[in-house]
């Protein structure tokens, strides 16, 4: 009764695990992880890697982060050399108003970097246009991700699409934030954004959270109505309950083009080794109620902290009148 | 962005954590852990909890087993009582072929159980419909779980509905035994199933596995196909990579009939301790690659008990033709 086909003539896999699970330990992988992530990937067929944040130096402390929170052209050119294979290309993802673009975006012939993806609040767009501009003058590659739609109107996302898709972006891209959309959600909001990005030839994206366990659901529920850049982390490795998992995304492809053997070698070599080390990500209960109520993941985050379990006091805190979510940090 | 609203009204929940979750741990739970996930179901507004198999002492070592393989009436009555409330409903499931209708299925007036779940394969669909026919003279209510539909012919399986809607069978289950259906899948097998059961009116019913995380999501589409009977475990508990989350479909479903909160409660008191226990279920890279080809869980639970970790081997093992894959035990 499995009526599948392949999939993946004109998708664009992105493997977000250096960026999203770096949220998880603050980007402190272990030696060897980036590269062999890089090798895994490029052996897997993924088309993109995103290593991680391009972020100021001046608004973060360096010391509290490792290397891939900034993704300066050393630490890529050691994993990637300096001239770089085709495949899969190299992305990092800037926060709008959070690098400085004059002296920490080179110009792309100075650059191994292929791609910036610009991670957007909707009331951030003018911001997030201008950095748009300015990558592609540089001449990246670039996608808009805005973030936290789910508690947007329709109204101001639309306004915001229209304006992103105005300028030179390659791809928009649908940010589950919290977990919490549908797969009724997505086909609203991939009819939304692609009124927009078809009118102007955009592509769009899917960036999606497993809270409540519907991250590949909702990103094969994106691609279906008409997203060709799917993101996925190996393991689903990612802030909170993480994300799409990369292994499950290439083996619903059924693509040619795409090989499983090198991610699910990874994930013994360096994935397994990770969570015996103690650092945790995926679904669990506080997620979902974060998810099931479109609130920050932060959240839940503290409450896992905390080591709290009382799950339905949490619920009630989380959905009480005057309740403040904690926001982007 | 979130256009989701409530749903329920038409809806049965069952929660099988009992029965699927006895599988993971030979049914032997906890003193205290039934009753109290009765009373837990009760307090949610959960329609029906199945108890566990109901079948023959003669076929098991029972000493191989806790009591909920066999769900004797003394079992049963010490958590419900003898004169059960309303709600929830007391299921247990029946194998066909392991359960000696005669002497072990009483009279529904000398039994606390109120429907059984009838699994079957495709191949015992005389000897399903004539149990169905047997449980339904005795007063019960009935369900067909057809099992392994992954692998059956569309006409084989069209044949097999005809044959049970043509019984007293209260419900019609879609049961993707090897996690291994998308969507599309499940929209094409309750087309298929719905033509039979609503000529015979019966209802449409969903037990989905987890092995590609999309356990939840498959539920959902089947009840967005027509589906009404919705099982789920709490947590997930089940055989392999386990099924959809009850509080997850609970949270989903938003209707006033249900209550998260006593689920939530349950599993701080009696899921935590149980997987701090040792007791292990839930997603892993080898189910995945089962579910991904359509190969029975017991191949996975086979790897997983050996310590194996070697992804890429046991995908090349399950792949490789003339592999037989290891059936129902």
């Amino acid at each position: 009764m499995n009526t599948h086909k392949s999939a993946g003539e004109n998708i664009t896999v992105v493997d977000a695990t250096l960026r999203d699970g770096g949220i998880v330990n603050n980007f402190y992988f272990p030696q060897g992880f980036a590269r062999a992530l890089y090798e895994a990937d490029k052996a897997a067929g993924v088309d993109v890697m995103e290593f991680g944040y391009k972020v100021s130096k001046k608004l973060f402390n360096v010391s509290e982060f490792g290397e891939w929170k900034f993704c300066e052209e050393g630490s890529l050119r050691a994993v990637v050399g300096d001239k770089p294979e085709k495949s899969p290309k190299i992305a990092v993802m800037s926060d709008v108003g959070r690098v400085d673009l004059h002296t920490e975006v080179l110009p792309k012939e100075q650059s191994v970097i292929d791609m910036y993806r610009i991670a957007t609040y909707v009331r951030q767009t003018e911001e997030a246009a201008e950095m748009i501009n300015f990558c592609h003058d540089m001449g990246y590659a670039t996608s808009c991700n805005i973030m936290a739609i789910s508690r947007e109107s329709e109204g101001d996302l639309k306004r915001c699409v229209e304006t992103i898709c105005k300028t030179p972006v390659d791809v928009l891209y649908i940010v589950d934030s919290f977990g919490s959309l549908y797969e009724d959600d997505i086909k609203h909001v991939c009819e939304l954004y692609g009124e927009a990005a078809y009118k102007y030839g955009k592509q769009l994206g899917i960036h999606a959270h497993n809270n409540q366990q519907l991250a590949l659901a909702n990103t094969i529920a994106a691609m279906n109505a008409g997203a060709t850049w799917l993101d996925a982390t190996v393991s689903g490795m990612g802030r909170g309950a993480g994300n799409a998992f990369l292994e499950g995304l290439l083996g619903y492809l059924r693509s040619p083009r795409y090989n499983i053997n090198p991610v699910l070698v990874f994930i013994r070599e360096h994935i397994n080794p990770l969570k015996a080390s103690g650092v945790e990500w995926g679904y669990d209960v506080p997620y979902l109620l974060t998810g099931l109520n479109g609130i920050h993941p932060y959240a839940a985050i503290d409450f896992e902290h905390d080591r709290r379990t009382d799950y339905e006091n949490f619920l009630a805190e989380i959905t009480a009148e005057g309740y403040v979510a904690p926001s982007h940090r």
